[in-house]
């Protein structure tokens, strides 16, 4: 029987060898195998080719208890991760955030030479699959032993590619998590005026990032960019290189499975020294700053503190390096440092809020594509077509001017020299209009594609979610025992989804605000310019 | 021997059956008759078709001493007289000025069928075509006895249509005008500060057109439109129609040949109870009314201040009207009634002012097309693109609010309020660019479209000056017989070209000022509007 596959989200391909589906249909699969993240099959209209693994869920008839969809091969492919793979951009021509910590440029640097990842755990690194890691994995404390131990009472998933068991949430479910937790490192979730939320930051700080300036190395071979970074709470600049953030991305993936880290601006391997890339991926990593000091969690974490203030000396860099691969509360242990606040939580409620959230995001995500299309398509006429009719209409006017300028009468040269300062008032009106998209429209796009990352994040940490709910319903006699981590989990996914929600009303308000004000300045600027115009007109009367 | 002309004028064709040609090309005319102003010829490229007669002279060898350019076939068809013929309008799409007094729609109304025009010079009337009649026509003093006295001593023009003949300065120049000039008819030159002028209007007034009005007549039967006037001198209200205007500008351009008569607004033969046609052709008619009452001979001249002033008394109108279509003092005996100042003129610096100002009129009816297409364009891309693009970013704007509306969290709502209105605003604010082309550049097209009009006369102006002084020096032992003669011709030119370039400043500047102070209010509305939006993000802070 050929093996099929139900699909949980609509996809639309956008490249070559990729086949559209769409949600409740059933595809069939060529072969169970994914090649990095993507399944390849048939869909229903007869189109053969690849689609994301993560949209489907394989139908597998001797799971008959097992159908609501979160407990099967969901692998998730955010965005891509090396050229050859089928890119998923954002929108026409806006960039996208990769999830990817692929060699920088000239990755094989002194430190990375001489600290080779033996503990980094397999499928992270420096080559794709980039998702958080599974706690089955080899090396991470004793999930071997506890699979044999649990699998007698309380079946695990079939399919160990789930995110739900990658993300070690199924593992801590079934108590098979243990690592020592220091003080230090427990994370507390509170019951908020909105509900569950992270403990607020008692130490709240933000760091800046100045323009990149260009290093070499090796007596000028090599070179790269440099960004210094100076976090509020230190005060003490330090550089870091893209690829640092890059590793840091990596690491804060593997060890925060609920939680949405922004991603990172897209790098991009040639023209990597040019004005524009330089200036978008600047803002790009600010927007990522900004949203990684606001997290309560991310930001003091261990590995970005010591990303942030870790200075020259690099015997203590590769120290901080080593500790954060080595860091044991990855994954399924991430969950044991969480408090969760000692209410009650109605799991009706959770998975309501859970399937409201996913509503959400869902719309915010197709939304977002129509805004930012039309937001770049009104900067590119701005750019084009407005300038261009002022200005043809500045030239008619320096024409009118020189016409009149044949009659050299003296109570005309006054009209002459204001027609012609007036052509030269509109031909300015078009340079501001093509100025402007940089200016205000340039940022919201900035701004949507932190937030068009956070979508693609959070359909891995509703999984989760999910499928520990589904875990506990499924087996009714094991609620009680699986019931207090089960809303551990539910507590940080409510926790991150109000963080969520916070940060999104903020950044929206001040980047809305912050456009109205510029619009408002250009218009101001325009009409400053007419004026100017007028004023000449009233010289010689 | 092919009858060939040379070509003054450039001339491009604009519609099927006309022909391209460039000055000082010879053509090749097929007859020497004009058809309603054309000829039909092939130019030097092959091309055979239409072109307007006045825009060539006829090349005959037996005028050996005449070849200045002057004397010869210049008849002027200046736009379009009737549907049937070929139509020159101004610019791709704008409207033109015409010249014709063809009948208005009803024309055959009670008081024109009970006055024959039995004393209206042939040529004018109510058919094409419609220049300014010749004195040597039949009924029209006693020119023709002249004729054989003068012809005598100084040769006339062989072609009697040149406009030299035509507009009766051949007549004047050769001492054959003669008719009784009341103090009152007597139009004064003066030398102002930039040379010779009319005397100064010592009652200048001005005139109302209120919106048109439906009337009907013959129990409903008929309708038309009727325009109330009210010039300031009298205060007192007058209804005009538009063929009445039509009947003014007839005796108007026959009665002053060297005076720039303002085209009326195009007439329209259907929809011309339209919104949009009735708008613009009132603005049209305010505009001509300016120019009608602003000319200090113009506006105080017999048949004009009849047309103001004659209230519903049909006989008294019909008095006047009558009075007016016999005026002797028309074409050649105009010139009798000029007076010029008491200053020598040199011949050579009136030449040359003369050809300067047929430079400046060429350069500025060349440009004038370039402006009003610009500016139509713009109007155009104000009206469609601008809306839309500012429509598209409105509705993705409203879009994001939808998508955000879907979490009901207490803290999100004011910011979804917020967006929402922004958008809007932004499609308000493309309402306002659409809007907007009426109330400012729509008015610079309608002044365009007068000075087109005024453009168009000049070179029968000119040609009368530059005939007149080549006459003179033609025949140097006539001299002094004819220079005081060609003085007063002269004097009444230049004296013209001033009032035009002094009414062009006055108008120009007043419509640029009023058109930046438009695009200024235009632009401090967008502003409010945004900054009304920008509030909307304060409320719930």
């Amino acid at each position: 029987m050929a093996l099929k596959a139900k699909v949980l989200y609509d996809f639309h391909s956008e490249n070559p060898g990729e086949i559209s589906i769409a949600e409740n249909e059933v595809v069939t699969l060529f072969s169970e195998e994914e090649l990095e993240g993507w399944l390849e099959g048939e869909n229903s209209r007869g189109e053969a080719g690849l689609f994301p693994a993560s949209y489907v869920e394989i139908i597998r008839d001797h799971i008959t208890s097992n159908n609501n969809g979160f407990s099967l091969t969901q692998t998730k492919v955010q965005t891509s991760y090396t050229s050859s793979q089928p890119h998923r951009g954002f929108g026409p021509d806006s960039s996208s955030f990769h999830t990817s910590q692929d060699s920088d440029d000239d990755w094989d640097d002194e430190w990375d030479d001489s600290s080779p990842v033996a503990n980094v755990p397999q499928g992270l690194g420096s080559s794709p699959p980039l998702h958080p890691v599974a706690t089955s994995l080899p090396g991470r404390g004793s999930s071997q032993q506890q699979q044999a131990k649990s699998s007698a009472t309380v079946g695990r998933n079939l399919n160990r590619f789930s995110t739900f068991v990658k993300s070690g949430g199924e593992a801590f479910l079934l108590g098979e998590a243990s690592a020592f937790v220091k003080d230090g490192d427990r994370i507390c979730v509170v019951m908020g005026k909105h509900g569950p939320e992270w403990q607020e930051d008692p130490y709240p700080f933000t760091c800046t990032i100045d323009d990149p300036t260009k290093q070499t190395k090796f007596k000028g071979m090599k070179s790269y960019m440099s960004y210094g970074l100076t976090p509020t709470h230190t005060n003490v600049q330090v550089n870091r290189r893209y690829k640092h953030f890059d590793w840091l991305y990596g690491r804060l993936v593997e060890r925060f499975p609920v939680i949405s880290v922004p991603h990172l601006p897209e790098k991009q391997a040639t023209g990597r020294f040019e004005e524009d890339f330089l200036s978008k991926r600047r803002k790009g990593l600010i927007w990522w700053m900004n949203h990684m000091t606001s997290h309560p969690v991310l930001a003091h974490c261990d590995v970005f503190q010591h990303f942030l203030t870790c200075g020259a000396d690099e015997k203590a860099w590769k120290q901080g390096k080593r500790k954060a691969e080595r860091d044991e509360l990855v994954g399924a242990n991430f969950f044991l440092t969480i408090s969760p606040p000692a209410v009650p939580l109605d799991l009706q409620e959770v998975e309501s809020k859970i399937e409201g959230f996913k509503t959400f995001t869902k719309k915010m995500d197709e939304n977002i594509v129509v805004v930012n299309t039309s937001i770049n398509e009104f900067g590119r006429k701005q750019i084009s077509g407005f300038k261009k009719e002022y200005q043809k209409v500045g030239q008619s006017f320096k024409l009118l001017a020189q016409a009149f300028e044949l009659d050299q009468q003296v109570y005309s040269v006054g009209l002459n020299k204001a027609i012609s300062y007036t052509g030269e008032a509109y031909e300015a009106i078009g340079e501001y209009f093509a100025d402007q998209p940089r200016q205000d429209l340039d940022l919201i796009s900035d701004l949507l594609d932190i937030y068009k990352g956070h979508l693609a994040n959070f359909p891995d940490i509703i999984h989760v979610q999910k499928g520990a709910l589904t875990k506990v319903k499924d087996c009714p006699k094991k609620e009680g025992e699986l019931h207090d981590r089960c809303n551990i989990i539910s507590f940080a996914t409510l926790a991150e989804i109000q963080h969520f929600h916070r940060t999104r009303v903020r950044d929206f308000r001040s980047q809305m605000q912050y456009h109205l004000r510029q619009q408002i300045s250009f218009f101001q600027k325009i009409t400053a310019k007419l004026e100017d115009a007028l004023q000449r007109y009233d010289d010689d009367q």
